[in-house]
């Protein structure tokens, strides 16, 4: 990430200039201006037009070369030709901050391309800030600032939001506009020739005037920074963000937008897990999370109790919690004691507290209170049916007075539609998350409760592994040196040596005859396997011998198996084969191994051998480089994780085995980046150690 | 399912009596006549009530004893102890149909459960058509009847809706209030003493006044009468239902709630999937399938094709679409040279198609007239973000005009919120299903299209598969006799025989001499099995033992079973020990099994043997009797298909011998209601034949 001066000058600018200001309503030049001035902006904004006097009743600079210098912010929306030599002046009088509005740039290809690149350059070694090309604008409601051409003003509020579609940002505008939610910062990031999201989470960390931050993603560029940043803002502040492009043709999409390349979804997935965002599957899920982010303090557990005055939705809201990874609260005795001495002989005093349909705010009011007392609960949520005794609004009256006494996160839920939206209203307008469902208010209360752990997950622990890295590069450098790309068995399993890895006794033999010496020398039964560095799937052309348990059936296995990998494979380099000793006992297979992804770096990879990757995909992931936490987990994340605890009295596998195994790969791809792809296929480990039986290493072509 | 006369009665009445009409406002005798007069009724209204003379300007009769003969229907509202005495003069009367309105019966047990049967046993045996009790009452706006105490009349509508949640009534009439969605018959069930879901799919099926069925559901109390009727009406018209306590604390909550002892969760699945029901896992998505199916036609294909003025929302339609049974549809060359003939250079032709954010409504009229024309396009979802040059109204309206010359379904997504909801109201009362997020518009045309495909499926095929129901009687019968409920293997295999299912050649040998012998008949290599009423699980006491080769190995494994499993069950009674062929050679485990479900009778289960099973949870299933197709396709369902079809070059097993079997079963299970469970585990199965290798039969106890 290129270090950025004069984000302030961004955000909170003294002067700003609109370069392409019109005079004409409905023009973007015009929109930007009257947004500026509507927001109330208290500095001076000077129009730039070379034709108009006057714009908006402000005094018009007829060209850029006649602008003061230092100029805090440029909103530029002239036509995309005229956009370079503009900045190229503008530059030269030590412009801050720069928002280009203007398209026409990367995401047209060709030409444009090249454009955005001389535009990038310029700002980055002029020191400007530059938001876009090809953008909304920015909204900073501190500063009064609207440099957008966005329809309608968002209200001040604790929320920054960072896109890179502007169209998404033009709907949660006016999304937002209904829902009376305000926002901090508001950033359409358009092409991210310079400033993208690491640069907007850096900012925001120490931004006193954000509390939550949404972001809508389609691509990162440097994974890193942007991992860098999210891990230290998460820790603070929680962090939502719409990944899109997730499939293949939702990527296809992103490729002819904004000239985004999507990265895999596993990597971001495995970045956000890492760096603690909360991801949202949809625009609904990211509304709903930053209103209860926003309003709610964060449960401190996962007891949540159901508050009703109607069966039925209290069955729903059980079953979605049930589904959820909080827990309905048991109710302590006392709590219950209380109830009874108030509530009608037919409802339910156990959790979900059933008040039954003639429930008046009164009924209401009082078991809020003695349930926010329960120290089994963490987190209310208060469901409403319009029957025809519901309270509507003096309930909500009832919900806002006991929030306002309570440090539990409180949530509502009114069912319905007409009668109910007065009573949703003012408990919005107080600051609790209402929802016409049950659903998405436990999924917002699960997610705060999930960002609560993660704020109190203790720093992870990296070990200090370290492997002979000059001899494992001398063994690459060879491989390289040759203009291979493969790395044989035998070399790469020199590589793993160098990392103390745990690798079968091997020995190479060119001929049957040093085959059985070698089997002599390792001690029946042994394995043999075809070495050439063109065949890596050694299986697919009868490549691979196990359990040879003589001097003959060696002779004889390494006859056939080199004869038959010449007939498959005629193009091969045929070094001979393998001699290798046998798999430790009752071993079961695990496979590990890591892909280089292009922006979040080495991607690994965990799970069961054989069937249970190829067809059950029953895999998970993480990013280099592995914590102590990280290699425990990624274990325990595969749903067939209980096969290797061990079924029916088996004894559990030797997970610290497969442990140090995973964070020494995870070592091997962070020292080495030349490294583009590794399997270890398989790991055979049973109670007592594991073992390498197999490795490919590939590099970087 | 009893036979009820009279729903003509409930739903087009003459004549209502309103038994505890009451003049104070609030009252629910008061609101019901109120009701009734504010909808239109043109029939006679005759409010009972003893102390009042007129209530609403209508004359009021002292005495239930007053009303006249044969009354199309009573609604009944006064307190629960007059109630029966109320009802029995009215049955004297020839009443035709009633509503319950009062709680108290079986809801709140003891004396209320009785209460209800008598109330119950007396409408059914004078003919009445009884709704609830404990109920909110029904709305049938074809005869302008709203006999309910539901605040708020809705509308005229081709929706018809039944719950058995009264709160859930109320939200569904608030939120229909408010999005202009009418009902064409609107009944709260209560609890169902007479009238049940059944009854409704039975009228509703033949309602010229209902295309669409809703219905929220905790529990099912007779599955045939309701599978029946289901299974009838889908064919026909959509029906889409929640099923409620679908958790274990969801289902909690329901035993506390109208008394409902929720069915297990995968038996409703099964049942629904058998019926061709739909199933909305939530409220907000049963709002929005009956929305799209009130109002759009099915579409013939998967073909969705996306139009847009803006990349990311498409994107994240995209990423929705590839997500469903929806595939994202080619646009024909023709369409992309008509579209390109107007369209703008930067605009993107291909699906989606991004008509860029400067986008008038005219360019959305004529893309729409090209998508709609293309044979690969099924169905079109029209997304629209309120950039600065959007016509939202405008668009709307292209929409609509589109909409009226189209046979294809044609669904907006309207992101935003105050912007926008002019254009949202525009299509909405238009008929143009409108959402603010693609997400749910995508899932509701998949819904669509795979109803369509249900109603396409041609009937199921029940094979004629008859055993020799006689013998197994016998069998079972003698069990029964000993007073025994687990069936011995060696009388199970019996049974199975009779059904020419394959079981392994099986002698019962009672002592290591006949072990011997037994082997010699059947033929080495042997399996030998404990034979005992009281094991089930032989493995856990060490009762197998396979591959025995010679005479002395199958005499000491007979003495060693015997006498471990006397040591470790004392209690057991050992019949001696069963000698079995051996599997057949490269055989698969698979376990074919069923339980009674108290509702939906025999649920039928398949998966994998082993850890597929038990830690993978790989399992399918279905509701006895199975079809033909239902055999061919919960072998297909289970996520370890592959293993079976063959993987690496291996055959694939022989399905016809697995279909073979489970159709028997499903024949057992139909055949003898008293056999409570059955397993067979493992059936071995390779690419020759299938083996029921191990079976337990359970009577009811």
């Amino acid at each position: 990430m290129s270090e950025v001066a004069h984000l302030d000058a961004l955000f909170h600018p003294q002067t700003v200039a609109v370069i392409g200001a019109s005079e004409k309503p409905g023009k973007i030049g015009h929109t930007v201006v009257a947004n500026m001035i509507e927001a109330g902006f208290s500095g001076r904004i000077i129009p730039v037009n070379p034709k108009a006097d006057e714009i908006l009743g402000l005094p018009v600079v007829k060209d850029v070369a006649d602008l003061p210098d230092g100029l805090d912010l440029a909103v530029v929306t002239i036509p995309v030709a005229a956009v370079l030599p503009a900045m190229e002046i503008l530059a030269a009088k030590q412009l801050k901050s720069a928002i280009v509005i203007t398209a026409g740039f990367k995401e047209v290809g060709g030409e444009g391309y090249y454009l955005e690149k001389k535009l990038a350059d310029l700002c980055r070694e002029s020191g400007i800030a530059l938001i876009g090309p090809n953008c909304l604008g920015v909204i900073s409601t501190p500063s009064q600032v609207n440099a957008s051409f966005a329809a309608g003003q968002p209200g001040a509020g604790k929320i920054a939001f960072f896109s890179q579609s502007g169209a998404l940002c033009v709907a949660i505008l006016d999304w937002a506009l209904g829902e009376n939610i305000g926002f901090s910062r508001f950033v359409s990031l358009g092409n991210k020739a310079l400033l993208s999201e690491a640069h907007m989470l850096a900012f925001l960390r120490d931004d006193p005037h954000t509390n939550v931050i949404l972001g809508y993603i389609e691509n990162v560029e440097h994974g890193a920074d942007f991992m860098r940043e999210a891990a230290a803002v998460t820790r603070e502040k929680p962090v939502i963000m719409i990944k899109s492009g997730t499939t293949a043709a939702g990527a296809k999409a992103a490729s002819s937008h904004t000239g985004a390349i999507a990265g895999s979804d596993q990597a971001y997935t495995a970045a956000f897990k890492k760096t603690g965002i909360i991801r949202a599957g949809d625009v609904e899920t990211l509304f709903n999370l930053a209103q209860a982010f926003s309003t709610q303090p964060l449960p401190e557990g996962p007891g949540l109790v159901l508050v009703t005055n109607s069966g039925g939705p209290g069955i729903l809201a059980a079953d979605a919690c049930e589904k959820s990874t909080l827990s309905m609260a048991r109710l302590s005795l006392s709590t219950v004691e209380r109830l009874k001495a108030f509530l009608p002989a037919y409802a339910s005093l156990y959790n979900p507290v059933d008040l039954i349909g003639d429930a008046d705010a009164e009924r209401y009011r009082k078991t809020l209170a003695v349930v926010l007392d329960d120290p089994n609960v963490h987190a209310v949520l208060v469901l409403l049916c319009p029957t025809s005794s519901a309270q509507i609004e003096e309930t909500a009256q009832a919900i806002i007075d006991n929030a306002a006494t309570s440090s539990k996160p409180i949530f509502a839920c009114y069912m319905g539609g007409v009668r109910v939206e007065p009573g949703r209203r003012m408990l919005l307008a107080a600051g609790i998350p209402c929802y016409a469902f049950p659903e998405p208010a436990i999924s917002s209360i699960e997610a705060m409760h999930g960002y609560n752990q993660w704020k109190k997950t203790p720093d992870p622990h990296f070990p200090a592994i370290f492997g002979n890295t000059e001899e494992a590069a001398k063994v690459l450098a060879a491989v390289r040196d040759r203009g291979d790309v493969e790395v044989v068995e035998f070399q790469a399993q020199e590589v793993l040596r160098a990392y103390n890895l745990p690798t079968p006794k091997t020995i190479l033999a060119r001929s049957s005859i040093e085959a059985v010496a070698a089997a002599e020398k390792i001690g029946y039964p042994v394995v043999l396997k075809i070495a050439s560095p063109q065949i890596s799937h050694k299986s697919d052309v009868g490549g691979v011998r196990v359990n040879l348990g003589d001097e003959t059936a060696v002779k004889n296995a390494f006859l056939d198996i080199t004869a038959r990998t010449q007939r498959l494979r005629p193009d091969a380099y045929i070094a001979g084969c393998l001699v290798q000793e046998m798999a430790p006992k009752g071993a079961r297979e695990v496979i590990i191994g890591f892909k280089r992804d292009d922006q979040f770096g080495p991607l690994l990879m965990f799970g069961l051998g054989g069937i249970y990757v190829e067809i059950l995909k029953d895999i998970s992931f993480r990013l280099a480089p592995l914590s102590v936490e990280d290699a425990r987990n990624i274990i325990r994340e595969i749903k067939s994780y209980m096969l290797l605890k061990g079924v029916r009295g088996e004894p559990p596998v030797n997970f610290a085995a497969i442990e140090g195994i995973l964070l020494s790969m995870s070592r091997i791809a962070t020292d080495f980046p030349e490294v583009y792809e590794a399997e270890f296929n398989p790991v055979l480990v049973n109670n007592e150690k594991a073992l390498v039986a197999d490795v490919r290493l590939t590099l970087k072509a």
